[in-house]
């Protein structure tokens, strides 16, 4: 995940010798459904299985681990230098639309421009979660704690976004990072299908950075109904949370958060000098 | 840029009543080319006529000012909701197939996922610039402070990203902020386009996040030869820069600076233990 680059470093107006730093390595994914080109993803290589299962999951191609029969990796398409591409072969091709599935590929973007023609159809709205777990205020604010222990490449580069996968008891199932933080949780989500651990009913997801709609999107495609981040919402995020009835907590720092929906799933202390709700 | 949410805070362990906190609006804009939709964008409401322009640009469907008659705002299409649509007229529009255009715009996208169907197809390499602009040190390292006295919003919410266009001296020109970091970096070379001012040969941008290859695309298709960044830039960003004859410098924070790519238009003073180069 990290690359070697020269570099010069100037510091206190002084240039240094040309030196080796670590970059965080971005390198395009061809992604293919039934041997069909359908996108290409810029991405971190590393857990492309991953990243293409999460992505299929979290827009909507596949609606669980059964629609999926395989991914392979397979070599790109001849000239395309360096990259790599995922074939998905689906448990019921006949049943697939492939020129629907394009579209649909076509359409969604995981980053804020995407081909859809009305404003509508890109705030879909989709079934509220209906999820009774419960989480300790102690545990959401123990997770980046627990997130950094599990980055490695981040500390190294400076580069990378992470996010990483809970119970609701705080304990660690796995963590992701990629230089696009769409990536980095739709690689979470795809290790989850692959376990065949989705949907994510009870689980907390932690992200390392801010946290949009289509964030908020994705993790109700996987059924997650707690997400935490150590950053900022945008609100959007907030209102989709809100109508998906999905809890959304951000600035997870030190000892504070803020609860920006689904504030019920949160126990805090009954003692204080302000009783819990 | 800002909307109230009603949060509920938790600190140490206690639960305080709701309360209002600023959030980043995030809201869809509909992109029109004569009339016709081509794209949806995730974005902050406000300067959308830049954005599309910027837009427009940085994604080659038009190559200069001269390519473009107009941008209007209008309402958005029924049943949208929220969010608003801004229409781009173009000079010639007899001379731009529209077909090609609706599937340039949606093979593009801002962020990590586009639907070339090639890797080749996505790292489309451009004529290198050729600027012989030189920039000192001192006044790259002075970038952040003068983008952190225009930003507004990023100190509220927390949730912006955030760009400013500099000449060679330092003097900033003008600063965007968005819940995208793509949107912020169109926007603001929208503004550039709009003003007349590109191909910005000669100038400077600082990115306030991290620098993607895309980011480093949309530069070069405005004709900046210099990108400074805050964060850290991924290997493909690196590896474009060198290819297109930009100068890349990131980790530009305090009295330090780490160059990826076109040193050579950096100047450092002379003295010192290590002479410059």
């Amino acid at each position: 995940m990290v690359r070697t680059a020269i570099i010069q470093r100037i510091r206190d107006g002084r240039r240094g010798e040309e030196e080796p730093d670590a970059v965080a390595v971005e390198e395009p994914l061809e992604m293919r459904v039934e041997g069909r080109s359908i996108a290409v993803i810029m991405r971190t290589p590393g857990h492309d299985r991953e990243l293409a299962a999460g992505f299929l999951l979290t827009e909507g191609v596949i609606k669980s681990a059964k629609d999926l029969f395989d991914i392979t990796t397979c070599v790109a398409a001849a000239g395309a230098g360096k990259g790599n591409a995922v074939d998905a072969a689906l448990a019921r091709p006949e049943h697939a639309d492939l020129d629907r599935l394009t579209r649909h590929v076509f359409t969604s973007s995981s980053c804020g421009v995407c081909s859809k023609a009305t404003i509508e159809s890109v705030i879909k709205r989709r079934k509220p979660l209906e999820d009774d777990v419960r989480v300790s205020a102690s545990v959401l604010l123990a997770l980046p704690r627990r997130l950094a222990a599990a980055q490695t490449d981040f500390k190294t580069t400076g580069g990378l976004h992470a996010c990483a996968l809970f119970d609701a008891r705080g304990k660690l199932l796995a963590a992701r990072e990629d230089v696009g933080r769409h990536n980095a949780l739709d690689k979470l989500i795809g290790w989850a299908l692959l376990e065949r651990l989705t949907p994510l009913a009870g689980h907390l997801v932690l992200l390392s950075g801010r946290v949009s709609f289509e964030m908020m999107q994705k993790a109700h495609a996987a059924g997650i109904p707690v997400v935490a981040a150590i950053s900022a919402p945008t609100s959007l995020a907030v209102e989709f949370a809100r109508e998906s009835g999905q809890t959304l907590a951000g600035f997870v720092r030190g000892k504070s958060l803020n609860l920006y929906a689904g504030a019920e799933r949160v126990i805090t202390r009954a003692r204080g000098v302000r009783a819990a709700r």
